[in-house]
């Protein structure tokens, strides 16, 4: 089989994690005979730097014609001066979300046994261990509803954002939540504020439709405000978390957070044809970038992502999870893993993509 | 000087803390020569069950008789199934906030030295204790936008909410914050989505043009998904956090949990004219209420916030607050707040009022 991925590394740590994916995804080539044809593209700061906009139109034309889009990080302290619809992370990801309608995000975060310390929860919490999946829309809510802007003048100038979600977008997005859980704990906990706002209503009603084709699935609501809290205390209570766009930027970022270590997340953006963007949870993260201490294991599961759910490759998906298991299990880690008296012993960027090129 | 107090009890564990309230407020107006008139009003579900309806009609104008409303907290399974619109939280809260313009909500979040093990937080980081105030927008926003609604049918049927701010709502908000940081650590920390949201773009405007007039606080932004994030990792680095109306839900509840003792914190919810509701932060707790073991304390504290805030009598607010710290620092405690070998210790609802009346 032969795939086309557009690469796109963007900035800060992006290049660097990325060359560890591409190492990986080389070996991952030879041992399962699949053949993939890499063409980067410029993206985020670098693109403003060399093309002027974020998301340049060769760029777009590159990921047109691909089968799947491996994303770096985007945006650093250069750029963000620049009005909000200019900057790298929204002038990049927003757009490339909005043109393939990549409705549906798939985050996991799961606390590695071993790696328990790392998490900022108390420690008889995290000893129990989570695992959870947040499933996000992507395309619709309040990121993309019309209208959206400023009227009027001085003190009486306001702006507005709509926020809108139909039957249909609800419905698509909370079948991949219930098929999700189906393959897991068989637990849906649907996100939304139904004691506020109309499109959360509409939310609850579809999700219970939803939910009958699903009986071997339990169904939870919870409102957005409590889920930030409960995830504190229980984290391990839950398993699929179901959310629209605004309440699944905040809850994939706190589950990303309880985890403790982003350096090993990472995260799914698809359409329905399977086409999609596959990128790291974390961060460009400026103040590393260029001195190879970068975590490349986000960007390398990513890698992994993509050959699962874009090219149905699940053996060389699984191949790649399993090597990366392999070095997290053999204490090979990067230094933002290790205690401080541990430091010394810390894997370079490039260490830890021949460790997992390596165990393929 | 005499008040007028509209006391609202409302369900579940409300009744038995504001005793304790009252209690509490009898002796400091014996101690500060205080005259305050309560008189009781039903809210919430107790209201839904003998007036057909969470805020009746007689309660809205016992509340404008008033010159605060100390409000206890509303809801339990019984009114669980109830439309959204007509449930005791939203049913009671939104229009109270809405009639009354009651604009700033402060909730205040401190983990209390000897405290510590409560918080969900590892222990090293809640070593560092935090100290935060969410000053949050509480009448504008997505909660009252309009249009909000439904139309269309099948699958093309949406649901829509307008999320709406004028400059001079973000500007008597974004002063408070300021206000409030002055008398505190003088650093202010802006919540918004300006990578997404037109009102966020209008918010960090109105925001940086209010922060040159405080030249002595410092002024920071942060994307609420960050927010939600940092708050885990390094609570100790927040001093005020000023959120629009959904953001500050959010916050406020975050932080709330992050002490690990709801049962300790209460909110002021104010309008221009320094009218106000003040309340617990926690619920209504049903799975407790009847047994005399909730704690009264926030709702204790939140009568101190009515004395400052509403009445100006700074005196008797202090006085409180100094009477539940002693508690407290006594080890006097109700058992949610003792760890399991000493639960025995547990001092009950009433206990606990009678102990920091006689400490006033
Ligand atoms: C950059 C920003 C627009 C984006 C979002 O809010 O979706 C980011 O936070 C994310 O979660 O991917
Ligand atoms: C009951 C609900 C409408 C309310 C809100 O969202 O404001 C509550 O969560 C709160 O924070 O006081």
């Amino acid at each position: 089989m032969s795939y086309k991925v557009a690469v796109l590394p963007g900035d800060g740590i992006g290049p660097e994690v990325m060359a560890e994916a591409r190492k990986v995804l080389t070996e991952v080539e030879q041992r399962f005979g699949l053949d993939m044809q890499f063409t980067e593209y410029d993206v985020g700061g670098i693109a403003i730097d060399n093309h002027g906009c974020p998301l340049p139109e060769s760029t777009l034309k590159g990921c047109e014609a691909a089968d799947a889009i491996l994303f770096g990080s985007v945006g650093g302290p250069k750029w963000e001066k620049l009005p909000p619809n200019d900057q790298p992370e929204r002038g990049a990801l927003l757009p490339l979300r909005g043109h393939f309608e990549l409705f549906c995000n798939l985050r996991p975060a799961k606390l590695h046994t071993g790696l328990e310390h790392m998490s900022p929860l108390r420690s008889d919490i995290s000893a129990r261990g989570f695992d959870v999946l947040c499933v996000r829309e992507l395309t619709g809510g309040i990121y993309f509803g019309k209208p959206k802007g400023r009227q009027g003048e001085g003190e009486a100038e306001e702006a507005f954002d709509t926020m809108r979600y139909s039957r249909r977008e609800i419905n698509r997005i909370a079948r991949i939540a219930f098929e999700a859980a189906q393959g897991r704990s068989k637990k849906v906990t649907s996100v939304d504020k139904a004691n506020v706002l109309a499109c959360s209503v509409l939310w609850r009603e579809v999700v219970e439709e939803v939910a009958k084709d699903f009986p071997d699935v339990t169904l939870e609501h919870i409102y957005i405000d409590n889920a930030t809290m409960q995830l504190l205390r229980r984290p391990d209570e839950f398993d699929v978390m179901l959310c629209s766009n605004l309440f699944g930027d905040i809850i994939s970022d706190e589950i990303a957070m309880l985890t403790g270590s982003m350096g090993l997340l990472s995260s799914a953006s698809m359409n329905s044809t399977g086409f999609g963007l596959f990128e790291p949870a974390g961060g460009s993260a400026p103040d590393i970038a260029g001195q190879g201490i970068a975590n490349p294991v986000a960007q390398i599961l990513s890698a992994a992502l993509m050959l699962r759910h874009s090219f149905k490759e699940e053996d060389a998906a699984s191949a790649i999870e399993r090597a990366v298991s392999k070095a997290l299990a053999a204490g090979y880690l990067t230094g933002e893993l290790l205690s401080a008296d541990k430091r010394d012993q810390a894997k370079s960027t490039s260490q830890m993509g021949d460790y997992i090129a390596n165990a393929i």
